[in-house]
This record gives C-alpha cells, structure tokens and sequence, in this order.
C-alpha cells in the first residue's frame, strides 16, 4: 500500500478552509467546477473533469467523516480501478495566522505511474484551495495548471 | 518505509531535462541559486536554501547514477535527519513532444508532517524544473513559491 501525501499553509481561519472542503460551492471553486451531490455524512458527491471541452472521466467520493473545523474524510467510490476503495483525508489545525491542511490519499495497491501523476496533481489542486481561500480566486478544473501536456 | 512520487511532462527533449538536473547551472535555476559542486558519480552537490534574506539549511546529495537522457540518482548525505539516507531519483522518457519526468524520494523512515510538507514542496520545484526548460526561466528558491506561510 502507498499513500498521497501533502501539506500546504492558508493564512485563514480553520472554518473558512472547512467550508472550501464541504460546501459543493466551495468544491467547484478549487477542485472541479462540475461538482455534484451534498457533503453529509453518508452522502457521495461527484466530481467531474474535463480537458479541451470533452468530459475525461472523474471520481465518486463517499463522505465518510465531518468534523467541523477538523477533518473531512471521504472514500472513493467510482472513478478509476487505481481509485477505488482508497480513502482521501484532509486534516486541520491553526498555526499561528494559518490554517494548516494536512492532506493524505491512502490505500493505493501500487506505486505505479498514474499515482506520480496524481500525486503532483493533488498538490496543484491544493494550491489552488489555498488561492481560493487566501484571493477568492482559485482554479478548478477546467482552468486548472497543466502539469504533463497529455490529457490535462 | 515511505517514498514521495511525482510525475511531470515537460514540452523538451530529453537532453534538455538531463542538463537541467546534472549541472550546477541548470540546478541553481529551478531548485536553489545556491547549489555548490559538481555533478559526477561519487561527487556532492550541496544546495542550500534561504527565508527572507537568512540560510535556512539545505541537503548534500552524493551523485549515485547518471544516464544521460535517462536517470539521476542521488542519496542525501547531509540535511534534515529525516531526510539522511533517502534516495532521490529522475527517471526520463520521451512520449511524442514531451518529456516525462518520474521523481521519487524513497526511504523516508515515517510519513511524518515533514514528509507531507516535502512532498507539495517538490512538486513546486518539479513545475519549476517544468517552466526552465519551457521558458528558460524557473523559480528556484529564494524566487520559490511558499506553500506553507512558515519559513518558506
């Protein structure tokens, strides 16, 4: 088993950041704009993505844990075979002027490449929450950062 | 035992990445402008970063393997504790216009906090590493992007 790891700092409150992880507002604004669903315990939101106007595929999360100001942890439901069954976690506390986001995606069988990909992509996307949280502005897919010019 | 994985795909040649990470110069102008030595196998590079003006500490990394247009091997023999003894590795290949860089730091004793903040962290560099070679112009620390809002 091999887990996604990262860690990035936004100067904000804790229940800023939490509403940025639970709304589907706050979602679409930093992940995917084609988000879906409701964030509640029990609940599955899908997130969509797209690349050049056609629609690539995309995950089911389940929402496992809420805990407000602290930890959302969802897992993965649908989306691709590598995807399946692991769980994404995302854990918070205050330092000082910044909201800590400690950011974990655990239980991928094998290291294989898609999961160098995405690990890269998860911190891309992490910026963009912090961007979303620090400006107002972050960059969801379809307007997120292309890291590998294939695909997205 | 935990490793740090990362993928990125660069428009360049092959050549172009490889020069970008085994000479001083190309190293100084994506990870750190203050990179020392030289880079041949048994040889150290020492690169060393700096906060508002202050050294803040850095790694050595002893040269392992070099195949052009193919794989760089380091092992850190100087640095945080957490990271002494780790292995730092650029696997290259081409795939049509692009360059595909697979980075691994493997061997990290626990997935500690640190990790998680060393894992966005390189992936900054690796888009760094991205934008020398695809603009000429990188952003190696003290330029870097923080992440974190805390010492870097």
């Amino acid at each position: 088993m091999a887990d996604i790891l990262h860690r990035v700092g936004i100067k904000s409150s804790l229940d800023e950041v939490y509403k940025a992880l639970t709304t589907r507002e706050g979602l679409a604004a930093w992940w995917t704009n084609n988000t879906q669903g409701e964030s509640k315990v029990g609940g599955v939101i899908q997130f969509r993505f797209s690349a050049g106007g056609d629609e690539i595929g995309g995950f089911d999360m389940k929402v496992l844990e809420l805990h407000p100001a602290k930890r959302v942890l969802w897992q993965v439901v649908d989306g691709p075979a590598e995807w399946i069954g692991t769980k994404v976690s995302f854990d918070l506390k205050q330092e000082g002027d910044y909201a800590m986001v400690l950011f974990k995606q655990q239980g991928w069988k094998e290291p294989v490449e898609f999961m160098h990909h995405c690990s890269t992509k998860w911190a891309i996307y992490l910026m963009s929450l912090k961007s979303l949280v620090e400006t107002g502005k972050g960059n969801p897919n379809p307007n997120d950062t292309n890291i590998s010019g294939i695909g997205d």
